[in-house]
């Protein structure tokens, strides 16, 4: 029952950790060479804290950023360079998606005049307002969209969430101590405009979009459906029932919205808040829902009872579409 | 297999295209003479571009209803008596529903004159604000609805849209090639207001209220209970599943909430999306979605196993409800 | 078929009425002292119209407090010391619970200076902006929070409604007629940021929270959960399937949702809306549902046969938990 045991006997053949663009990775360095142990595991990047320039210590960010990545993070174009070399470290790696974790997807386009601007004010120790915040946000999300173009990484877009939201319990224990909460202010308009942004220049990478709100998932299920193309099989996914949801009904409800709305069969499956070792079951949740629910079409003869198709389903939702779509070098 | 002989194989007593108001009918006269063909075809009113001000192609527009009606669009006052004629047109022609595609059912209530000077700042060439648009918008729908009161006509809301959201994909095809989503913005309680400004005259005409989004099933169901009244049945309707949600959880939701908030025996059935000559087959779909669901409250002790109030309910939903409602002559 | 017998037959130990700030409980006192009939009947406190400064009807309303509280409502600070003496006389008569009706639960944080300014305001007789409105209100309710803690009793916050929708209606039949929609206007960052501002000085008091929106059961279910803590079993719970949705289909989603985001056995279970003597019924009816659901999970493998476990479950959610959390004195 050993961590690296438990790895093993859930069979898994690759996993991604969620790492830091400051991260030196040095650690997956080391798990690669020990030969003792045979799962990849790759780094996922992870900038949200170059992002968040509403937190106070968003400087002192800057400034680790700019010691790691060998460029003085002094404007808003000087940080995407800072960003761009440490994605290059990520990519040598192995790392081929990354993760954002949102309040919303916004979309608040501004001019890049406008955005050094705000990064100006910002780097001088002021706080930015609101609106400032989102153009901001919108920008670099803009940027990072394009970078994960250029690269081929898979762009994952968590939202959706409140966090941290009872501050006696955040005096005590710090941040992300489970008392957090689904925020329900998320238009689908932004989240459209924001992928046409990337589409507008064919920039828009592979992307999974999570709302922590369940009520999200017609309108996403409608959004995926706008921005696929023939570049790469399910280009736009929604990602599985996360968090929150993460039960039969919320698996079941993301399942069955998915199946209405678009092409089930090229879902690459469960994939998030499964990265700790003691998680690895939850996948045999998942697939066990999802077999029930085919199952069921099948026997109210809502599906062909067709042994092939429905193996190429389950197999493709539970590993293989997953494979497929991150572009991973398997043994 | 020609498109006559499955209207006529169909069963199709009746149906109705939607049309602009500056459509000339002519082709609604054409098959009326024409005897070999005995489905009444009648024509609905879908006045969006006169409503549209934001476009860029508004002006253009106008021009196109000035002549056709033979009023000079210069104000909005004139608007209003321009769409009059042709709607008397409409009427010659049997035209008794309208149609109307809306982001959300806005109400922003402003004076004449402010229309008119919105009305007059988009003649001149210039856009309008943000602002500008929902006020005149909401005048536009308050004096339609009113028109309708008038003629009889039943108005239908759909909302919840966001259209063309692949700029990539419009500049290729153009508009309506099938790159739109949920739009999850529509307050309910600016469609109550709207709705309420027209009862407080008692103008407000039999409607039905579509949301594309499914999450809205629940507030439309409240609201219609709030303007019913003794000069219809059922005269403020739920619409049936549209489009995203034309499929058998969408409908059976659909059904279940208005079961659950309103009388569904009064509900007048599916009806969108269903214009096309290939569609006819999803009526049968929803009537035998809508006899598994009340079968199962049967079954379930839920409803009472009488025949003669089941077969009504199921009739009525299938077809008379519909007769009665939209007051068409049959042969 | 008398109301006394009504309410004997359904076996009900004790009621809560629900009371202005303003009555006198002088019907509460003539039942106690009524032998013959050995309910208890205790009132609750609603101090809606203490709170609605944008009503016509609001300095008439401070007046009658100010008469009957002995204190004259001149400022802000003096509108809550009257309430104070109301709510003294309300605990004397076996009070334990306050019920509020709001829009939605807003979070609009303002300094006291700011809130006297406002309340200064309306009672020169002018009206109030919306931002004043929602900042007052916000005040209000932190200092009702702080009080219900103070004294134990439990804060009921209903919200997601919007009212007296036809004017039409309203104008011949007065208000509360059932031209009443759902709000779905109700972010819950605000419902947490409220409840937030409570926690963080230890004076958050049992509260529970319906919204009549069912959209809003997910985000509920998340937001309870940062609130708990050791000082009462289920402190903040989501109250019960509601109005509209207080039917089969409401009932089991709301119970589904908090069983899969909380702890259903501690649920305190059906209450509100259930204090008129023909509604007791409906108690029977939500038991039968929760049994049949919880059945079906036991059925199907998905919560143990353990009938110790599941009596303890149903028997305290249909009684023993809302004993334990009102803290009621039984006979």
């Amino acid at each position: 029952m050993t961590v690296r045991n438990i790895i093993r006997k859930s069979n898994v053949t690759l996993l991604c950790t969620t790492d830091d663009p400051v991260d030196s990775l040095e650690w997956h360095e080391k798990i690669k060479e020990d030969k003792s142990f045979d799962v990849q595991v790759l780094p996922a990047w992870r900038p949200d804290k170059a992002m968040n320039l509403e937190k106070a210590d968003y400087l002192e960010y800057l400034a680790r950023l700019s010691d790691v990545s060998g460029i003085k993070v002094e404007t808003f174009s000087s940080l995407l360079e800072a960003l761009s070399v440490r994605m290059d470290w990520f990519e040598k790696h192995g790392c081929r998606i990354s993760d954002h974790g949102l309040e919303y997807v916004m979309y608040a386009p501004a001019s890049e005049k406008e955005i050094e601007a705000i990064f100006a004010k910002r780097r001088s120790g002021e706080q930015v307002s609101r609106e400032e915040e989102l153009k901001f946000k919108t920008a670099f999300m803009l940027a990072m969209g394009k970078a994960y173009h250029k690269k081929g990484w898979v762009m994952q877009l968590h939202y959706g969430v409140k966090r941290d939201n009872n501050q006696r319990i955040f005096k005590k224990l710090g941040p992300d101590t489970g008392v957090d909460c689904i925020n329900n202010y998320a238009p689908s308009s932004e989240l459209a405009d924001y992928l046409n942004a990337l589409v507008i220049t064919d920039e828009l990478p592979k992307t999974i979009i999570y709302s922590l709100n369940p009520v999200d998932n017609a309108a996403i299920g409608t959004i995926i459906g706008c921005f696929q193309d023939a570049s790469a099989v399910g280009k736009i996914q929604q990602g599985s029932a996360w968090w929150f949801n993460d039960h039969k009904a919320g698996m079941t409800e993301q399942l069955t919205s998915l199946a209405n709305l678009g092409l089930l069969g090229n879902f690459i499956g469960m994939l998030t808040d499964s990265r700790s070792f003691l998680s690895y079951t939850r996948h045999e949740y998942f697939r066990r829902i999802l077999c029930e629910l085919i199952g069921g079409w099948v026997e109210n003869g809502e599906y062909p009872a067709d042994d092939k198709a429905l193996e190429k389903i389950v197999k493709g939702i539970s590993y293989n579409n997953a494979v497929r779509y991150f572009g991973f070098e398997l043994a």
